[in-house]
């Protein structure tokens, strides 16, 4: 593992601030991955992701093993260079977008078989085929081979899938191999269940792997079961190693992740809303599609530094959201992944201050204010 | 006209090449104005649009007047600040749309009534309408309200049309009334008609202009019928004032233009053609859908420096075409605009080196040689 490594730098209850360092640079944790699916972060050059203070990008392996196909993205130079980012790129495995393909994929203990949503071509996705893939990509943070039920669903279809998931998890360890300044990530499934959750966990430490993901969880359950979830699973991994928390999420969502001990999160929350002309602010989330801003001279935020907030109105933004112009989601997409950026900068120095419960507490005051009153 | 002037510093043959000073900023003539329809260059923030070299930006009276209204852009600022375009802005009339909606208008003596083509609302546009609509969103260039007849179309129905908007003209020039820095264009028109585009120029003339705008062309007609009428239209015009022909058009129609001395166009083909996978290089027009460049490892166009030709291949760009993918809208069209600002600044460069003519040669060549070959 040489050329990666994680170091907590501080602490503040069970919430840590750290470095994961790679060849490809620095990682400052808690971390928020904005999502390049299909590699693009849609909306917004990779360049003006990096503006925003993303470290690390995530990409998804089955997107993009159907399209361009990992063989051909390693042809042009790895994915990296294709997309254009040279920062790190953590790829999930593609089990849990195969997963949910519903009735177009057949599942049994030697992976998945599924046809593409794009041209019906077949594919056979094992945990040797996905860190294949993510080698080809030439992702620094590959993620072992898993596979969850969408919840609610009983103990045993929960018991049994992640005991799938964990024997994928060691044959994902094998495949991996020795890749000095590549990390492989395991995966902890479980669903809602403690000791699940905890046999899970002891599966994965036998194992051995550079980093550990909290999977299984956002796929239904409610903030309230998530962080119940969270009290207990983060202190079940490894400390001196990230811990991953898959999809997440809302704002508050991240708070309340980091505030557990999470140190890395990814979602398409911010891009996805940035085109449906949704965007986060500190006061919360504000829809510009509604009238109310039509003649609104002020910023989308003060305070924000973000192109969308220097240069325009909400008035500007509302008409261009309206319009359907492709500038309100790119504007949108930047502020938002901006926003994000700006949330996580804060957890880390109040973490480092150890003023997170300050810094927590003004970030509940303002989302209860709501957002700005109309003029 | 206290702080607009025009003035040709280079000629080579019948092309000139200039400077026209705005209170807004320089353009340099001859000048490429990317159209920014609805207050955005579609899919291309604005700062970026000035970093390809525009000088000045097209804006839509049509599109603004529906929506947000000119009232509302006046109320918040002018079309500059709402759109974040620091630079000149020339409007359209509004005419030329309106007339394009065909069943949806009618048209008499006073002007044009019509339905938006959003909401379905009435509305009656006048050239002293057209002047106010423009003078509330802060148009730099106001062009006097036209109409004109789609081409083929007999010449009685073109000579009838003319000589209305030779009457519009008038009444144009009489509601603009004086506004320092700020220009008023008139707008020859005549179909292939010399006789009618002489007349029309005459009339032109004795109202008086700040510059003078050949339209009713690039409708169908053809290179061969718009060239013939550029062969003597742009003499009828007074040589110290700038001639804008509008609405033109591709490479060879820009370039066929400027040797016939034309001093300023516009279009929305390197926009448009950026969101539907088509680029403009010096050897001609490029599909990026094609399946040639799934693989091709090599920029768009070697030498260009724009972001779609410095980050990515052609495979790259093939890729998130055929994904639909937001970015692939975005790079094009910057390549695109950025294609065109160097050909502008080429021909400027020539002119006043007075090279033009192999400059021309060159410009022939590189397109005759085609696109690259595929690896």
């Amino acid at each position: 593992m040489a050329g990666f490594s994680f170091a907590v730098t501080a602490t503040d209850g069970r919430a840590r601030s750290g470095l994961i360092e790679t060849p490809r640079g620095t990682i400052r944790t808690p971390a928020f991955m904005p999502v390049g699916t299909a590699a693009t972060v849609k909306a917004i050059l990779p360049e003006s992701v990096a503006a925003t203070g993303a470290d690390i990008l995530l990409g998804n392996t089955y997107h993009l093993m159907l399209r361009p196909g990992a063989e051909r993205v390693a042809a042009l130079g790895g994915l990296h260079r294709f997309m254009n980012w040279s920062r790190p790129i953590l790829t999930d495995s593609g089990g849990f977008q195969v997963m949910s393909l519903a009735g177009l994929r057949k599942l049994d203990e030697e992976g998945v078989r599924f046809k593409s949503h794009i041209d019906g071509s077949t594919h056979h996705l094992t945990p040797e085929r996905s860190m294949e893939i993510q080698r080809l990509l030439g992702s620094d943070i590959v993620m072992a081979f898993d596979e969850c039920p969408a919840l609610p669903a009983d103990e045993a279809r929960i018991a049994q899938s992640m005991r799938l998931s964990m024997r994928w998890a060691q044959r994902s360890r094998d495949a991996f191999g020795e890749r000095p300044g590549h990390a492989l990530f395991g995966i902890q499934q479980g669903g809602l269940s403690r000791e699940l959750r905890a046999e899970s966990a002891e599966a994965l430490r036998a194992i051995g792997f550079d980093g550990y993901a909290i999977g299984g969880l956002a796929v239904g359950e409610g903030q309230e079961a998530m962080f119940e979830v969270l009290d207990h699973a983060p202190a079940m991994l490894p400390a001196d190693r990230p811990r991953y928390l898959m999809g997440v999420g809302k704002p508050d969502d991240i708070v309340g992740a980091v505030l557990r001990g999470v140190d890395m999160m990814d979602c398409v929350l911010p891009s996805r809303s940035g085109r449906t002309g949704q965007a986060f602010t500190a006061r919360g989330s504000v829809n510009l599609r509604n009238a109310r801003h039509a003649t609104d001279p002020r910023p989308l935020e003060d305070g924000c530094d973000c192109p969308a907030c220097r240069g325009y109105s909400r008035a500007y933004l509302h008409h261009v959201v309206r319009a359907g112009e492709i500038i309100a989601s790119m504007l949108l997409t930047w502020h938002n992944l901006a926003y994000y950026q700006r949330l996580m900068a804060d957890l880390r120095a109040a973490i480092a201050a150890g003023t997170l419960g300050r810094m927590v507490a003004q970030f509940e005051a303002a989302r209860a204010m709501g957002d700005i009153e109309p003029i």
